[in-house]
């Protein structure tokens, strides 16, 4: 089986790992940078470097482009003007609406891998990057039966889960729940900023450093996402700001009823995607106060993870003063009450939210 | 030197305990809650239970009024009708214009100590819960200059460090960086459990869960926050409202480097509100990939604090993979790399963000 990677960084780069490793696949690349081809093949994650896409791409079985967003679907295209009969092509991107729309071929499929999110370069490919990974696919009523088959194969041979869903259902979900908080963080960095002029920013809590940690995420990968999305994103801006005007509302009318059970009822929508989205199970979340010395996030995590305990999810609210907070959110009662007791041992206190 | 604390939770029991021990003050407190009040002297937060205000605020020098903000005007109004001469009335409510604006008395003087938000009740009062914290005061043109020497020596005396700030400009950084980031994580959770409806949230990165991690925070609290501050938290939804309209026509307009100055603007800003607010100095981010399995984190926090180097901030962000990322921000451009040496160190994979 020959695999052709056009686009070798972190996540074509992790496909070679694993088709060469996990299938004994050939794996061949193309980039234009030639500097990311040497880290591939310094990497293993390719074994043959080529010098243009159509050398990569003959006789290939498979073609997986993981170019950049704004280029995906020219690349796209470039690859499907040269691939033999035999060569199923999919992408990488995370935006698939526009590449399905600009591309109508019954042996492509548009892709989309939940994985590698935080890092970028060839460098930090792996083989196990995939590894129970959703991997969502994109087919269309054009789409060849037995090139999403065998799409849909490779995928799970490398150690994902391949799930289908509509371009559109993709990008309106994405819009959501990864793009839109993006956009709010930028947005709510560039207000504190005006609102505090040259004060410091106050030690309130978690929630303003929590909203804005992603604010103005890598421009070269995000301005792509944000312009091949726009059209999503701008619909999920109208609907926030709809949501907005009607908390607006309550608040200029002081309907107190309205704004508790808006708030309750937000409590209650994270819980839920919590559980069914993240743990896989009922979340429970501790608060540890701590007093504020290096070290003391240590102590917390290894006697959890001496108990074999695993922490969903973390929240580290230093404060100004002798103690700060660590909120811990564990799977399962028993296991909460568990990590509940070994925090407490260790003569720390814990309140349960 | 009497103090009378009216209303015994966290932050008047932590005043109370920090009253006894660092000025040897004789604590009396009343509570609404005889349970309250039961919990106050075992904690030793007071040293006397009075069963009304007046008998509480009889012949005191400070009465600390730290009742929820939607009753606060009128507990200070009670106060103030029975307190002494001798006696400097303060509160300690995260909302100051609508108590400022009720009360007009030179012996009263606004106060929010920025302390202790994470958790409640007296169980969990200490004396040192100010040490090093901002303790926002707002003196008004009325305010009597003695009142105002003699609270802001008893709040340094205990530990605080207090910053005059008008009523106003007090709300309205509260409302940017602390109540519109928690509208917001209720916004966001809404909107993603309408899109999804029953699918699993997709395992997207860091940007969603920690955008809406203060969703729903106990709304018998925030309820009050939100009402009390309701004027400049319509005027934060406006001022983001059009930010967002500004990025939505951008969007729509296809203007990519608009986007691509908005978002690097806002890293600037993120960097500078870190670096110049909660840090004190220059923060590097390390991106750590790590295998997801329990005790990871407790290896590299316990690294970082053999060698006493402080974690300013943290984000986990495990995925569906064999991989996930821990996020580290390290004060200090030589640390960082001390930090990054040492968690190579451990056989982990860093990334420079």
């Amino acid at each position: 089986m020959k695999v052709a990677v056009v686009g070798v960084g972190l996540i074509g780069g992790s496909v070679g790992l694993a088709a060469r490793q996990r299938l004994g696949a050939h794996v061949v690349g193309y980039d234009p940078s030639a500097g990311a081809l040497e880290a591939a093949i310094a990497r293993g994650a390719i074994a043959e470097a080529c010098s243009t896409v159509q050398a990569a791409v003959a006789d290939a079985d498979f073609a997986f482009v993981a170019a950049p967003v704004h280029v995906l679907a020219d690349v796209v295209a470039d690859v499907l003007a040269v691939a033999g009969p035999q060569c199923v092509t999919t992408d990488v991107g995370s935006v698939k609406r526009a590449v399905s729309e600009a591309v109508s071929n019954p042996r492509f499929i548009g892709g989309h891998p939940l994985a590698g999110a935080e890092t970028s370069g060839v460098e930090h490919a792996r083989a196990d990057l995939f590894t129970d990974a959703t991997w969502y696919l994109t087919p269309t009523p054009q789409t060849e039966g037995t090139a999403y088959e065998r799409l849909h194969r490779f995928i799970t041979r490398i150690g994902a889960w391949p799930t289908a869903v509509e371009p559109e259902t993709h990008d309106v979900i994405m819009a959501s729940v990864s793009h839109l908080p993006h956009v709010l963080a930028n947005v709510l960095v560039a207000q504190a900023a005006n609102v505090l002029g040259d004060e410091r920013l106050p030690a309130t809590g978690p929630s303003f450093r929590d909203v804005t940690r992603v604010a103005g995420a890598n421009s070269a990968v995000w301005g792509g996402i944000y312009a091949a999305n726009a059209d999503a994103l701008v619909a999920a801006i109208d609907d926030l700001v709809a949501r907005l005007s009607k908390v607006r509302e309550q608040l200029a009318s002081a309907d107190a009823a309205g704004i508790r059970e808006w708030n309750d009822g937000a409590r209650e929508d994270r819980r839920r995607l919590l559980e069914t989205g993240l743990a896989g199970g009922e979340v429970h979340e501790l608060r540890v106060l701590v007093p504020n010395r290096p070290g003391i996030v240590a102590e917390i995590a290894l006697a959890l993870g001496r108990a074999t305990i695993d922490i969903v999810d973390m929240g580290l609210y230093p404060s100004a003063g002798s103690h700060g907070t660590v909120a811990l959110w564990i799977r399962g009662g028993v296991v909460a009450q568990q990590a509940e007791r070994l925090v407490r041992e260790l003569g720390l206190e814990v309140v349960r939210a």
